[in-house]
């Protein structure tokens, strides 16, 4: 009787617990999206590596991931998160594939908490298969963690139906998924923001879908398992989905290299300062090529330095 | 002058007219998805693998490709194409999109248009990552086809900005996408139907967009390269879209496992009896399971029944 009602007092808890102590901890409510391209490495090393491993999708893979280690090691005391985007890897087939696997080995090991870009969604038997980005796949009693992601993005195209594998996965884990409510792209409108005859637009009524799927998940910090995309680049629909939804956790793109600024962002944040991660993707791993105090050298450096003056403008 | 003249005359060619001519020669409107499972596999031939091999996701990846290769040797005469489900091989992690992509491989070498089916969609930047599944990826000038589709399916959730890649890659490949519209499990409802102030449903706005993205890849056969996805599980829906939308190809999941029959489709086809593509999984490609005249030991002989009595049932 006395160790069931202690089970009843402690708190649910989630990876927004873990993801909201690490942003305080390091007053960094930041994650830096890996989406690395070609363009990205610096020039001598890619023809250097092509030339002594062949021009080939295996070399390209290897290029990625060795540049990846690079940022990772010099931002790693700096963010709580990184969110790898699958797509800028699968673009290179199978190898490609590893060295989105091997990134994220690279960046769990340095301690940080990992959200795969993967954006999937999908009727239930296969939305299942997709869960198991989070849960992981049981063969033969034996379950194997093939993509080591502590959290992921999904499209909530399908409905509910789509959507339960993942929250099962992320009851049976304490993992977590942010859903596509807003994006940060210029043509997102064109499908969420369509009025619906009850009142509201579309992207309204998928975070109230939202909300509902993560109910029974809040956090020991107040935050559902279950959280949203909101594009920092529609400053006013973010306001609003944060008076609205106090128990959604953001997960927002579009800062910096998309147009967005700090200022953009106010409204995202609720009093405390909390309930937002800020992506930046080319603003903090391609800095080097957007300084010309920077160069080759200083891939490392630049990374650093945009995190640290990120860090001074969300202030 | 008069080789321009050609030029003009000569109809656009697609995709779709090489699916259309080959539904047209094998009479067979039906395209087997390949959603391989474990539990498919005959138990032994499942023992004794996990027992040479180790219990581990290579060792299910080489099954599931195994079972895929058999299922393609006996039906690759009856049906134009295959719909492997990436989901069902993501799911094993590397080992799997390895038995992925070379299912595709012997697919193709039997001559088989594939459709991936892979529902990817995102931003702009990204969204041009996941069209090299159709146009491959150029590293120092070399393309390389790293995923070898024909065609892929598509989510329309990020609107215009995310399709445009695909449009993109469809006209410099022929390849052509399937934008999901209205899909076919219980819950699509819950953001598909929602009705729109201007008086239609979602998905109609969709399918309207879908029409607009590829009216310049009209077919000689007279489909788009921009076709959409309908599920057989509503046929008043697929009957609608048809009425208004006829250059558009439907590729229609839903039969048989899912509980759609052959006169719920009956509105989906074109006067001409075209316009359609019938997906069946499970139906196709676990029939041994299904059948007591069957066992572990006819699994290629059960799939090509189950499509021989698809294909009457559809006449």
């Amino acid at each position: 009787m006395s160790s069931n009602k202690t089970a009843e007092k402690r708190q649910y808890e989630n990876i927004m617990d873990k993801l909201v102590s690490r942003i305080d901890e390091m007053n960094s409510p930041i994650v830096a999206g890996i989406d690395t391209t070609l363009e990205m490495i610096p020039e001598a090393k890619r023809i250097s590596m092509f030339e002594q491993f062949g021009s080939t999708p295996a070399t390209a893979a290897d290029l990625l991931l060795s540049y990846n280690k690079t940022i990772i090691d010099s931002i790693s005391d700096l963010v709580p998160a990184v969110k790898p985007q699958i797509a800028m890897y699968e673009k290179y087939g199978l190898d490609g594939i590893r060295a989105y696997l091997e990134t994220i080995e690279y960046a769990r090991s340095k301690g940080l908490i990992v959200i795969g870009d993967i954006k999937r969604g999908d009727i239930a038997s296969t939305a299942e298969a997709y869960a198991s980005h989070l849960s992981g796949v049981e063969i033969e009693g034996n379950t194997f963690d093939t993509w080591q992601e502590d959290m992921v993005t999904v499209n909530p195209y399908f409905g509910i139906d789509g959507i339960n594998p993942f929250t099962k996965a992320c009851k049976e884990t304490g993992k977590g998924i942010f859903v596509l409510v807003k994006t940060s792209n210029p043509g997102s409108g064109e499908l969420q923001d369509l009025l619906l005859i009850k009142g509201c637009p579309v992207y309204m009524t998928i975070a109230m879908l939202a909300e509902s799927w993560g109910a029974d998940m809040i956090g020991a910090q107040g935050f559902s398992s279950v959280g949203i995309v909101v594009g920092a680049t529609h400053p006013e629909t973010g306001r609003q989905l944060r008076d609205e939804f106090p128990k959604l956790f953001f997960l927002v793109p579009g800062y910096g290299a998309q147009g967005a600024t700090a200022e953009d962002l106010r409204g995202f944040f609720n009093s405390d300062g909390r309930g937002c991660l800020i992506n930046s993707s080319r603003g903090i791993i391609a800095a080097w090529q957007k300084d010309r105090r920077f160069d080759a050298g200083n891939v490392g450096e630049a990374a650093r330095e945009a995190v640290l003056k990120m860090k001074a403008a969300l202030q």
